[in-house]
């Protein structure tokens, strides 16, 4: 094999429920058995043995960034992924229009405002000045935005003005000495933004007006070596979700738009597929990102979850398979439908294709991964066991 | 087991052909197989998951020397194996005799000239001054022979002469500051060399004179804490690769001479085995190392590799299993027939000896290892795991 395809289902690994299946054991999943059979599998931990992952950490890491070298937070992911353009030093956040009454936030989503609406409240904070650097706001999806700052001697360890809780706006404050100045422009922006945004007209007759601003997620954004220049070939990635296309701008793989790639649960995953197959034309590594396997297991659905896996066996992975590039399918961590939350258990993983061997694994879920002949592995093992099996790995030492 | 032999097949591991077999499981092995049914498996990554090791960074790391912090270039380890005696600071190539006509190299081994025909020339460019430092040039086993500058202020990052193309000797130069005056001596070097042997009246009536020497793979040597120190135990190797003596001498281990230990596919490995089992008396640990399960790799030759395996299970193992000593069986890395390439592909290992336990592994191939009781272990991991087999571990705390 000269090509692979990495994909990702976000959150895949789970628990047993009560009858000892995990969504994954659970569900029907023929195309997945049938490459575990071909391949050899294993179990991944992301970001080593029992720590528990963010979707941001472990992409990094599993695309041969490891997190600790390659982490600078996730506002600048973000931006990134919103197709805004970053330079060094710029510090992004995550912001959330948000609904503010009698001086307390009743609703941190402005009742999930639609995108349109939050679009025509844009221009409102759109750009400011404000101690001498560029202040930039703009509107995503539904409630999210980004907001940039950029200019000189500006920190990220900075207190998020999102505090998650049924309390006043809070006041930014340095986390470290260097990140007054960001502190103090935050604050600004913050009480400028509910100033304007008060008295927007497009705010009149909401139940909920989207009339604050809350910021969090702070990062400075740095630069890594490029995709391409480090590994000497090239990368794409089809993802839906923002997070991910982030991730992949962020290291410089290509990113590449796909009608109907949601992020959501009707993404529409033949043509992510269709896609990924074409990509190979012109890139010898393809990643491919699957939200929605963690948005149930958030929402504690765990037969939505096997649903949808079931969905992704019978959609995305013939189209796939039928390539002839090596394919890795894994998850990004385990999110646990019974907690609805992030966890550090492993998640299993296939390799199949000719750079790979292959063992007497017959089935892709949990437990017959344990038995494979990849053993256990740690997250940043990951790219250069495929770098390897492309057959371009480079060798250390003679 | 007080005692412990470590036997390396170089570049041992391989994937499976159309029908599913690598070399070695292909291979019949019986004596390998009863060590596997006696003992315990597992799978091994010389330099760690997916990394492509070359074979004195792995051996360095197998031996107790993890390579990040005892590697210091080919050049010196060749020059050891070849019997010079380095000093501190010695900046040590590779060289080749070559043949260059209208200025251009077109035989860069100088049509592998005999070993007698090249020992003759070496006269002729042995022993230098050149600003300030001694050169020394010593012809080893055909076109092969080392160079060494010793003096001050010498640096090792320098570009090879040796361009592997047919283009004309290029000039070495400075990779970075500190090492301009090695650049310096090396390009006075190989003009004098070629001014020298132009007009050797050996080269008189050869179609491919050796008139150039060609330099490649610089090293400052520096030392290592010594094996026996270290470990508080002695050590011996069984090598015919010059390559591999030059590794042990690196680290303080004696080299024991084997009559018939080329190094090569007609090496003689009973030969091999008599003087590893011998060894026993006056050392703790012997390390024996058989090559040509590389070079038939390197050819492409899988047939040949499965046949040299067979032999070495019959004519080296037995030899090796008879005595008390622990038995431990790998390689320093994969290489695959395939591309004829070092590959990061894990390598099987055995164990077995009463410091070891068993598990129900039966047969000595990448595949049954894959199960083995060991599981997946790093290069770094081997020398601690023999070492503790062998009761001399020492104590980490209280």
């Amino acid at each position: 094999m000269q090509k692979a395809i990495l994909i990702i289902l976000d959150g895949l690994g789970d628990l047993p429920d009560s009858r000892g299946k995990t969504p994954l054991s659970g569900a029907k999943t023929p195309n997945m058995d049938k490459l575990a059979k071909a391949g050899i599998c294993g179990m991944l931990s992301p970001i080593g043995r029992g720590n528990v992952p963010g979707s941001d950490t472990s992409h990094l890491t599993l695309l041969g960034y490891p997190y600790w070298e390659s982490y600078c937070g996730r506002g600048p992911l973000e931006a990134l992924g919103s197709g805004m353009e970053l330079r060094k030093g710029d510090v992004a956040f995550r912001a959330n229009f948000a609904t503010v009454e009698n001086g307390e936030i009743i609703d941190r989503r402005a009742g999930r405002i639609e995108t349109s609406a939050a679009m025509k409240l844009e221009k409102y904070i759109r750009d400011m000045e404000i101690e001498g650097c560029t202040v930039m706001f703009r509107s995503t999806v539904e409630h999210r935005g980004m907001l940039v700052i950029r200019g000189s001697n500006l920190g990220a360890e900075v207190s998020d003005t999102d505090p998650h809780a049924k309390v006043a706006v809070p006041q930014s404050r340095a986390l470290k000495k260097g990140s007054e100045k960001t502190a103090k422009i935050l604050n600004e922006f913050t009480k400028r933004a509910m100033a304007a945004l008060g008295k927007a007209p497009e705010n009149k007759g909401r139940k909920l007006p989207a009339n604050a601003v809350l910021c969090r997620g702070a990062g400075a954004y740095c630069e890594v070596e490029p995709f391409a220049k480090k590994n000497g070939f090239s990368g794409a990635c089809i993802a839906g979700g923002a997070l991910y296309k982030g991730v992949a701008r962020y290291i410089g793989m290509d990113v590449l738009e796909v009608e109907g790639a949601t992020g959501a649960k009707d993404t529409n995953l033949k043509n992510k597929g269709k896609k990924a197959a074409a990509a190979l034309k012109n890139h010898d590594f393809v990643f491919v990102h699957v939200k929605a396997t963690d948005s149930f297991s958030h929402d504690g659905d765990c037969g939505g979850k096997r649903k949808f896996i079931e969905r992704v066996d019978k959609e995305l992975i013939p189209l796939l398979a039928k390539t002839k590039a090596g394919i890795v399918l894994t998850g990004d961590h385990s999110t646990l439908c019974a907690s609805g939350k992030h966890s550090g258990h492993e998640v299993p993983i296939l390799f199949c294709g000719d750079g790979f061997r292959k063992d007497s694994v017959k089935k892709f879920d949990e437990f017959s991964c344990m038995e494979g002949g990849m053993g256990h592995m740690d997250g940043w093992d990951l790219f250069p066991v495929i770098v390897n099996a492309m057959g371009r790995g480079k060798k250390v030492g003679t």
